[in-house]
C-alpha cells in the first residue's frame, strides 16, 4: 500500500481527512469503526461497483467488527431522483440504521450524493464517509460535503451542506473504471488545473500519454494533487461563497446540456468539458483570457478526447432557458466564472437575456 | 394589538424571535420583508387556514411589498409525508425560488414541520418561517427548527435541523380552531407544565374553565410562557441532547399509537395524552412519582376531556415493537422520559424486552 499523508480539510468540529493511496480500501473497516462503533451501518453502491469492490469493502468492514447492509443504488444520474432516495429512505427504516450509525457511499458521483443527503436527513442527520471510486469523485464530488438529487425542473436543485466524516479514496479503483467514464472524469481534472493551478495544467498537458495510460504513480500525484486543492478551497468556504463557485467553470451551460438531454448520453464530465470550452469563448471576449491559454485548454480537452461541441439538436434559446433554472443565479443575472488566465479567474455577472446571444455566436448559429 | 416582549431563542448566528401577540398576524409581511428582501417567497398553507388567514397573510405580504406563491398542502398528518415533499419541491422550482428567497409555513405542525424540511434542502437551505396557527405549533412545533416528514416505517425518521429566522404567533387564529383540535393541543400545554413548570401546570388546574372557554388574555399569558420555556430549551439544547429530549414526555408511545393506527382517528395531541397517561404509570412504578401528582396529571388531561387509553384492538406487543421503531432508541434500549415530580423528569433506561410486558400490566390484559 502506497499512502502519502492525508489530506486535512480544516472546518471546526466537522473537520475530517482524506486518504488518498494505492491499495487502501482495505483500510475501510477501521475508519468506518471509528465512527460507527458497533452500530449497524449500510454500505450504498451500485451493482457495478458492488461487483467490483463490494466484497472486499465488506470483508474490511467484517474484520473490523462493523455490522453492514448493503444497499443497491441504481446506476446512473437519471437515477439521482426522489424515487432512489425515497427507497433508500425505507431501507434505511427496514435495516434499522440507529443515531449513533453511519451511511458509507462506494462509488461515483451519483452514489455519493444521494448517500449524503440520505445521510443529512435520516433521523435529522447520521455520519456518513464517502469510498469514491471513480476519478471525479476522488478528485472532486467526495470532498467538500456538497449533497444532492436531481429533480424534472433543475440538478441539484434538492440537496444539504453535510460533511463526511472521512473520505477514502484509492487510486487503484480508477484503473477499472470504463475508458470513456476515466477520459470524462479528466474533464474535471483539466478543470482543477485550469482554475486552481497552472503547474498541475502544465502537468497533465506534459505528462499526457503517462495520464491516458493511468500509469499509478502519476495518477496517485494527480488525485492527491487535486483532492488536496479541492480541501483548500471548502476548508475556506464551507458553504459556497466566492471562492467555492469558481469551482462551478464550466458548470453552468454543462448542467443546462444535461437536464436537456435528461440527462442520458452525456457523462457528467463530458458535458463540463462542453461548458468548459463555451467558459473559455466567454473568458476571452469578456474577461481578457489571452487566445494562446484559451486554445491551450480547448486542445487539452481534444487531447484527451472530451466532446467541446455542443450536442446537435439543443436551440441557443432552449439552453439559455435552462441556464436560467440553474442554482447559481439571482434576479436575472447568472453568476458565470470567467479565466483571466490559467489558474486564474473571476466572476462576470451575465445578464440572462444575453445568454442565448452568446451561444448562438458561439455555435455560429442563429439565435432561434 | 397586544403583543408582549418578543421571546428570544439564542443560538448564536441562527438567533431568532417568537412574537406572541393579539391580532399580530398582519406583521408578517414586514417581519417576511426583513428576511427575503425583494425575493420571491412561497407561503405554504393548508385549504382550511388558507380560507380562514390566507388572504389577511398575503395583504400583510403585498402591503410590505414581498411577492409571494402559496403551495397549498393536504390537511392532516398522514400527508406530512416524501409525496407532499416532492410536489412542494416541484412548486418551488416552478414559482423559481432563488438562494435569497424564503418559505412561510403557515398553519399548523404538519404544515411546519414539512415546510421547515423543504427550505433546509431546497438549493441545499433556504430561509424559512413560522406561522403557527394551533396550539401544538404556537407553544411547541414552530419554535427549535425540527422539521421532518413521516415514513411507512415511523414518524419523523427523515428530516433537518433548520431554524426558522422568526417566529410569529398570532393566539387570536386559536379563536378558530375546532374544539378537539384545541383540546388536543392543551394536552401539549399539560406536558409542558408537567415536566418543566408546576408554576403553569397549578395555573392549568385554578383557571381551567377559562382555558376551555379560550380566555384571550389568559390565553395569551399560557402560550407566551410556553413558547418561553420551549425557547429557553432549545437555546441550551439545540441538536436534541438529553435537555431537548426530556420535551418528549409522553410521546414514545404516542408516536406509537399514532403509527399503528396509521395517522388516522387519533391527533396527535390525543396520542400524547395517552402517551402521558403510560408515562404517569412508568414514572410511579420506576422512577419515585409519588400517587397524587401523577393522580392530578391523569385528572387535568380528563378536566381537558382528553383521552389517556390505549384504543382497543391495538396489543402490547404490536405497540412494543413500534415503540422500538422510535428513533430516541439505542442498541436496544429506549430513553424513557419520567416524571419525578410535577416540573422536574428523568430519563429512565427501559430494556426493549421489558415494554410489551409493561404495556400490558398497564392495560391490564395478557402480554398477548
Amino acid at each position: 500500500v502506497t499512502a502519502p499523508e492525508p489530506i486535512a480539510v480544516e472546518l471546526g468540529p466537522r473537520s475530517y481527512e482524506v486518504h488518498v493511496g494505492l491499495g487502501n480500501l482495505d483500510a475501510t473497516g477501521e475508519l468506518a469503526r471509528a465512527v460507527a462503533g458497533s452500530a449497524a451501518v449500510a454500505l450504498l453502491t451500485n451493482p457495478t461497483v458492488d461487483a467490483l469492490y463490494g466484497e472486499r469493502v465488506r470483508a474490511s468492514l467484517e474484520a473490523a467488527g462493523v455490522r453492514a447492509t448493503t444497499i443497491a443504488i441504481p446506476d446512473g444520474e437519471r437515477h439521482k431522483n426522489l424515487e432512489t432516495l425515497g427507497r433508500i429512505w425505507d431501507r434505511l427504516a427496514e435495516a434499522r440504521i440507529e443515531r449513533g450509525g453511519a451511511l458509507l457511499a462506494l462509488g461515483g458521483g451519483v452514489v455519493g450524493d444521494v448517500t449524503g443527503f440520505a445521510a443529512a436527513t435520516w433521523l435529522r442527520g447520521v455520519a456518513f464517509a464517502q469510498v469514491p471510486t471513480t476519478l471525479v469523485a476522488q478528485i472532486d464530488a467526495a470532498i467538500g460535503g456538497k449533497t444532492a438529487i436531481d429533480l424534472p425542473g433543475g440538478k441539484n436543485l434538492v440537496g444539504a451542506f453535510h460533511q463526511p466524516r472521512f473520505v477514502l479514496a484509492d487510486v487503484r479503483t480508477l484503473l477499472s473504471l470504463p475508458e470513456r467514464e476515466y477520459r470524462a472524469g479528466l474533464a474535471e481534472v483539466v478543470k482543477t488545473g485550469a482554475i486552481l493551478s497552472s503547474g498541475l495544467f502544465e502537468l497533465l498537458e506534459r505528462e499526457s500519454d503517462r495520464v491516458l495510460a493511468r500509469d499509478e504513480e502519476l495518477l496517485l500525484r494527480i488525485v492527491h494533487e487535486c483532492a488536496g486543492l479541492k480541501a483548500r478551497v471548502v476548508s475556506v468556504d464551507e458553504n459556497e461563497g466566492d471562492l467555492r463557485a469558481i469551482l462551478n467553470f464550466g458548470h453552468t451551460l454543462g448542467h443546462a446540456v444535461e437536464m436537456l438531454q435528461g440527462y442520458e448520453g452525456l457523462l457528467h464530465g463530458e458535458a463540463v468539458s462542453i461548458g468548459m470550452a463555451f467558459a473559455t469563448g466567454v473568458s476571452t471576449t469578456r474577461c481578457g483570457l489571452a487566445p494562446e491559454p484559451g486554445g491551450r485548454l480547448l486542445a487539452l480537452l481534444g487531447r484527451f478526447g472530451l466532446p467541446t461541441r455542443i450536442p446537435g439538436g439543443l436551440s441557443p434559446r432552449a439552453l439559455a432557458r435552462a441556464m436560467e433554472a440553474d442554482k447559481k443565479r439571482t434576479a436575472g443575472r447568472v453568476k458565470f466564472v470567467c479565466l483571466e488566465e490559467l489558474g486564474r479567474t473571476r466572476f462576470e455577472n451575465l445578464a440572462t437575456d444575453d445568454l442565448a446571444p452568446m451561444l448562438a455566436s458561439h455555435m455560429g448559429v442563429n439565435d432561434g
